[in-house]
């Protein structure tokens, strides 16, 4: 238990950076002592908020209206790995890319790949639903939990699903807790599904002259019959930023998206892939393509894409980070939208990510201390929101609604389906002590 | 509409053959008839019970406490097929056959492959989250499922999810609605995602002396880093009657078991996968193995799995069968278990089905008119579903609860987790009046 200013703020705030300090931060060490906690905060009405590693970026793990954080660090362990049943169980405070480590030492395979999976917890990847570039081959979080141990805001403990990675008795509770946001339950033990792990890999990059012509490859490579594991796209604005970073050039003049494509498998199978995915961009008027021939040119191809965050501080000191999602084929009027409010706000507006799933991070870049911008990032916010809905998106595929998107739930979500949920959130919350002021407009 | 007596049985019943007739049948051809339908109803306090293809085997399209059976079989078009997003928007009454024939015609595949593919349709198969041989690699039917349409009991329509496959906003209704059995709402149109159509396959069958040596085939298979597309078992039971039902032989003397295994993907792997399969079976002691030379030999060898539930007619007169499902491991013990349940009620027991997800068909066969072994059928139930949950798994897989297995859920799930469920029912349909009598027992 801390209460001192420091631990306050700390736990007051994630990777959004937009805090308010807890009232009182508690770390219990069982899941007795969760719902003892859960028991205390529902009687006297105190707002109780679950806290991860603190890696979200929409705030859902800031404690808003004050109250109790209850950070589950201390439920840091690996309960079970099971070679035979490819499961494991876990409780939440376990990191993504600890779990990764330990099952792939025994050939086994975890594929949900969060940019913070090394940092960020399993407990926290399931609130958020987290995704990452593996997702269009292998899904996010969601395709791998299998059951759940979670403390209801009245202290009750429940079990959903559980050991079989098929069950239809009653409704599917586990898939409701998974991306709740820490709003309807405290997750206290996991069931993942594990895979074998790939043998091989296939590594290559590609650039373009337009972004048209990188989705009209992506599009080529599924009419391929391929489904690479990866499948990411960087435009020119991020580009220019990793060239900047690295001091060197990394594409042709003139390249305004570059894809990096991953297949993975037997042998046999990832090389023979890789060269239909060449083809595929080479028919899409690819500029430059590169094979990597070994681990260290493919480490060099994924060097690239992994240290974009860091390469985008260099364009301005604060980045609004959106993880919007359209149907793929819609990418192309997703990057016109993005230019119009390039031009408009004069906004620099790096975007990268999960094209094959539509997934695309765009950044809006600001100076702190340009005042003007930052306080024109919110109609930019709005204007790209409205712009993805009307072309069958989604506002947020991967970092979830928080508080920092509650706002705009209204432009994807009819009345009538947020009164909906709502009255899911009060089945679980009939006092809305759990993680209030989040997902819903105030 | 309709209220003749024999439609009022005809759509009273389904698969389960314990049925109840309807007070009246409707049949709405849009969303906003089923709207005012389920207004009425709802006003009323009226039953109303959504019904597909009438093919599920737990009752679950039954109007057990009478009242308006809505059947959706005019809502029964594609609607769309997009090639470029992978994906289809389908109204609930398309045959899932069907719909997988007219996405493979285009070079795409929806995997999900319940037995009765041919006449169940897709909105039964997300009401119930029908799975199939293929859920080993491909999951079921709710991993496809991205959005849907539906009505509320009160007539308000909701759309949750949508047309990407990535999407966290707010809680995932999606999920919460697949697999529901038309307790929690209407679905009227659904968004599924598709994938491309493998390009190969390549099938084997091994027999083995025991089920133990299957189960630790499968075992390695899964060590040596192949995940088959399908990956049945067949025990010595159901292998008899198949042998009898054909009327030739099918398998070494002494054989206790038989997996069939098939891989799919590019032609330069399956091959390369069915050769460490069949290294596998070896090792496990496999008496014959064979691999499909062709297509004719691969139907060969389908025939087999696909005449199971007629061939299992010629034992005897009635079948009660239950899709458990048990984490694969401890299939060995399931199959101790159905000894002593053949053993003590002198029953025959035949069993067969998903190994690859621990998923089994247990059935119980009796003769109609063996009054004291039909009798025995509910005990021998309850030791089958109290030895299941006993080896963590769950007494429905496929086929959902329906009324026929309600009376089981509290096998299975704590009076905690019943009563959330039950809450979560209510924020959907407070009076109580879409399919009433169904999951929860009385």
């Amino acid at each position: 238990m801390r209460d001192d200013a420091s631990s306050l703020d700390e736990y007051g705030t994630d990777a959004l950076k937009r805090g308010h300090p807890a009232d009182l931060v508690v770390m219990p060490g069982t899941t007795a002592e969760v719902s003892a906690i859960a028991e205390l905060c529902n009687a006297a009405r105190v707002p109780l908020v679950p806290r991860g590693a603190g890696t979200g970026y929409t705030g859902g793990a800031v404690p808003v209206q004050g109250g109790v954080v209850l950070s589950l660090e201390r439920l840091n362990r690996i309960l079970e790995i099971d070679e035979a049943n490819l499961l494991a169980i876990v409780q939440p405070a376990v990191i993504t890319g600890h779990l990764q480590e330990a099952v792939e030492r025994i050939g086994l395979f975890y594929p949900p790949d969060p940019a913070s999976l090394g940092r960020s917890s399993i407990g926290g990847n399931v609130a958020e639903c987290a995704g990452g570039p593996r997702a269009f081959k292998y899904g996010t979080t969601k395709r791998y939990v299998l059951g759940l141990e979670a403390v209801l805001p009245s202290g009750e403990v429940v079990r959903t699903g559980g050991k079989t990675v098929k069950n239809v008795v009653g409704y599917d509770l586990t898939q409701l807790l998974v991306g709740s946001e820490g709003t309807l339950a405290i997750v206290t033990e996991i069931i993942l599904r594990l895979m074998p792990l790939p043998p091989a890999h296939a590594t290559m990059r590609a650039t373009f002259t337009s972004v048209e012509a990188a989705v009209s490859a992506v599009i080529g490579i599924v009419r391929a019959r391929v489904v690479p594991a990866v499948l990411e796209l960087i435009d020119a604005d991020s580009l220019t930023a990793v060239e900047r970073y690295f001091g060197q050039s990394l594409a042709p003049t003139g390249t305004q998206a570059m894809l990096i494509v991953e297949t993975d498998g037997f042998e046999s199978v990832v090389h023979d892939e890789i060269r239909q995915v060449e083809a595929a961009c080479r028919v899409a008027d690819a500029t430059d393509v590169r094979i990597a021939n070994d681990e260290a040119e493919r480490q060099e191809i994924w060097r690239l894409r992994r240290e974009m965050s860091y390469a985008l501080r260099t364009i301005a000191s604060l980045k609004f980070n959106h993880d919007i999602v359209v149907p793929k084929g819609r990418i192309p009027e997703l990057f016109a939208l993005i230019d119009r409010l390039r031009t408009t706000y004069a906004m620099r507006i790096p975007c990268f990510g999960h094209v094959g799933d539509g997934n695309i991070h765009v950044n809006l870049m600001v100076d702190k201390d340009d005042e003007a911008a930052v306080k024109r990032v919110p109609q930019v916010e709005r204007e790209l929101f409205e712009g993805v809905v009307a072309l069958e998106g989604s506002i947020t595929g991967e970092h979830g609604i928080g508080f920092a998107k509650a706002r705009y739930l209204p432009l994807e979500l009819s009345p009538q389906t947020i009164a909906l949920m709502q009255r899911v959130k009060r089945a679980f919350d009939p006092n809305n002590i759990l993680n209030p002021g989040k997902i819903f407009p105030a």
